[in-house]
């Protein structure tokens, strides 16, 4: 059996027994079974409950061993001391795969440490474990979700995310989703005591429905083999990974946590370096770096071009892209001159940055610039930095007649990506944070959504834009490398 | 007469004529002349044109010496070669200061320089210059505001800002303005050919209505006056300077801006070492520090206890703390112990930072948790991040049942910081930002405004607060260890 045919019961179930479902609203296994509910889960799910005979109008069985049926895939969460026995009513049941949502083992005493050993065991006599200590599987593919998730997007999409922290793994799709971001398959892995981050990789790396490989790790079981796995999966599809306790105080915090060993932050600079896995620090970064990948063509190089309005915000974004170590070429004399023409004859910048002279401009100018920057043969990118392409609209007071002045510069990134293929990038902050400015906020993401259908990222500032870019070009630049 | 008393007419001017002022639609002077309107300037404002009568219904004047009355201040619009003669004028007329917003002057080319020099000249018989190639200047209580601002907040809060870009003389405080804060006076300087960013940070020293000054510069015309006047100032109030053109690339990009010598980065470290100015890198990590300082009382040391549900958040927290440079104590075991009582039995961790359990505590955990935290001589600030204070909304399907349950968590914050009077800082970030998220968002913006107005900054990320933060109590660990 191949690892694909092996992790169907875990991301696509066709039935499925929540071992604690229970119609109590304040414990875990009900919340979690009303979730599934919720989401929608079109197979057979199965409510375990020794006390009640009923959960959520569906009948329910003391043990897995009671139902008459298949199961494909139980959540346990009963008490950790409880477990073992659970588990091996699963095994006996012939249940392939669990997650065990339950806490309480080798993080926390010894007595949980034994519990885990115990749970190692029967597994390893011929049931695949997720956990425990984790929030489990969100597969919008399977209709099956995290915990907290009954509320996450329905529609699959090609990002991957395996985490050893349950929190993120609701808390990350949900981030994600209106950035137009989908999931193919999230997996909260916990205190991986069977299946851990090299499984899951080795998954993600045949998995058709997998394009983006992202994960937050504290530690790995096998130093070794993770980086032999890593090695292999970067030349197929690239990992971006947030490496939690890479700080000395951070380390700490990981041992109270999953109680992994975190390993230094030169091993892992080591890993990085040797694997062109992307190695990222937070949620935000996170996500723009998926954008980044979702969106854009291959580059070769990571020159780029910045178009802006302003004078201060072409020095700031020289200063951006230098820090972020992203490649502003100079233009030639004569694309100089081109460009010339084309941006407003005095005070402009054409030497890259381009200032097109202001936030707002005429649409001929940004045409016409960035014609000639994306024809050029050294340009990887070309960023739209802060250019004005929804009116700022304060206590409501938006009007068709202002909102029609801004389409046409609006279509213009669209068109110029089409017509040449290559990464156009839209840096649009948000105008005002404030109560009142919120109709900006929604002629903002309006304009996001669109942009984002045609497969142009949109960041909220130049330095973040940058670090996304940089990271991407990164990736292709060792992938072609040393492919 | 002092320096107070001699920018009365720049902030405050009871008449300010406009020169260049015109009913065209698609001229600066005209633009300009309309968002003074707009933003209810109270004193006379004089239309100055050669060609048009009357602008905007108010009678035009060809020379600013055909105004029988009083002139305060003038704004410039005509072309470069005509300012000198224009200026000359105003001189003749007895106005005090005026501001060049003209642009293709030193900037441009060796006319340009020439053209700047005679202005300097002419500036030194007897008239102050603001500019040329600005924005000029933004000032609530004087009811003046920069050319693309008739829309800016008419309230005056305790912030100023200085800036060589007229781009982010605008887009600073609009930015701002969701954030809850309010500026004292925004001066656009450019070329700085009279007035320069010394002249305004003597006068911002004095200046009873600027409690936190900031900047965006490229360069200073006179670097030991400089060094010397920042020193005092740092000792009085706060400076916080976005140094564009630290890097190479930054560098040159300011050459074709103001035309700058724009400083190694060595050089500014060193300024910021031996003076106690915040040096800071963007929009976002301006206005961030800018919170801080806007609403945190003064701290002793940057000691810090972080409050989050889960662990991972907890192993974040850890890491963004220690790259920011600011300290988490681990809590001594009686600490701990205390901590314990209140906190969730299985998984909680009590070291520092704190997890909670659950991103939505229970009220009494967060009480209990806070209080043990704040009343710890040793702990400067409490950091709550990503608790949920607001439900998550999609597809507007608020309801106000859902929304009470949050009432409880949301005032113990407000509570907390009352009783300790010691920083307590928010992290509430955008939880989704799809268009069908915009009733989170609204609710979120909500929550935001009720913390600042109560003291309570409120950050993005922890990432961002915990870097705010840092400037916030490194300023004040090298006053208090200079005063």
């Amino acid at each position: 059996m191949g690892i694909l045919d092996e992790f169907v019961p875990i991301f696509l179930p066709k039935s499925h027994a929540v071992i604690g479902a229970s119609n109590s609203p304040a414990k875990f296994g009900g919340m979690y079974f009303r979730s599934q509910i919720a989401f929608g889960y079109q197979g057979e799910l199965i409510p375990i409950n020794r006390d009640e005979t009923e959960v959520n109008g569906k009948k329910a069985y003391a043990k897995v061993t009671d139902y008459p049926g298949q199961i494909d895939f139980a959540s346990i969460f009963v008490p950790a001391r409880a477990v073992p026995e659970v588990l091996e009513d699963c095994l006996k049941k012939g249940i392939p795969a669990v997650q065990i949502i339950t806490a309480g083992f080798r993080e926390l005493n010894e007595e949980g440490k034994r519990l885990e050993e115990q749970v190692k065991s029967i597994s390893a006599r011929g049931i695949r474990v997720i956990g425990p200590n984790c929030f489990g599987v969100y597969s919008p593919k399977g209709g099956v979700t995290v915990m907290p998730g009954g509320d996450l997007p329905k529609e699959p999409g090609p990002v991957a995310f395996l985490s050893q922290s349950g929190g993120y793994a609701a808390r990350i799709p949900r981030r994600a989703e209106g950035l137009g971001i989908r999931f193919s398959k999230v997996c909260s892995y916990g205190n991986a005591s069977d299946i851990n981050e090299c499984d899951l990789l080795e998954y993600l790396y045949e998995d058709p429905d997998t394009q983006i490989i992202t994960s937050y790790l504290e530690g790995v079981s096998n130093g070794p083999r993770f980086l032999e796995i890593l090695k292999k999966v970067c030349q197929k599809k690239p990992v971006i990974i947030w490496k939690g306790g890479l700080t000395e105080s951070g380390s700490h915090a990981v041992k109270s946590h999953t109680a992994s060993l975190s390993g230094s932050s030169q091993v892992w600079e080591a890993i990085f370096k040797q694997t062109g896995a992307v190695s990222i620090h937070s949620i935000d970064e996170l996500l723009d770096t998926v954008s980044a990948f979702l969106h854009l063509p291959p580059v070769k190089n990571n020159n780029v071009c910045v178009i802006g309005g302003g004078g201060g915000i072409g020095v700031a974004a020289a200063d951006a892209c230098e820090r972020a170590s992203v490649n502003l070429p100079v233009f030639s004399k004569e694309t100089q001159q081109k460009l010339m023409l084309v941006a407003p004859a005095q005070g402009a910048s054409v030497r890259n940055p381009i200032d097109i002279g202001s936030p707002f401009p005429q649409p001929k100018m940004l045409e016409g610039a960035m014609d000639i920057a994306l024809s050029e043969i050294n340009i990887d990118a070309v960023i739209l930095d802060e250019l004005e392409m929804t009116p700022v609209v304060r206590d409501g007071k938006s009007n068709p007649a202002n909102d029609a002045r801004f389409e046409p510069n609006k279509q213009i990134p669209i068109q110029m990506k089409k017509k040449y293929n290559k990464a156009v990038i839209m840096v649009l902050p948000v105008e005002g944070n404030g109560a009142d400015f919120i109709n900006s906020e929604i002629a903002r993401r309006g304009v996001v959504n669109s942009y984002q259908q045609q497969g142009l990222p949109v960041f909220l500032s130049l330095e973040r834009a940058v670090i996304a870019f940089s990271h991407f070009a990164e990736y292709w630049k060792f992938r072609m490398k040393t492919a």
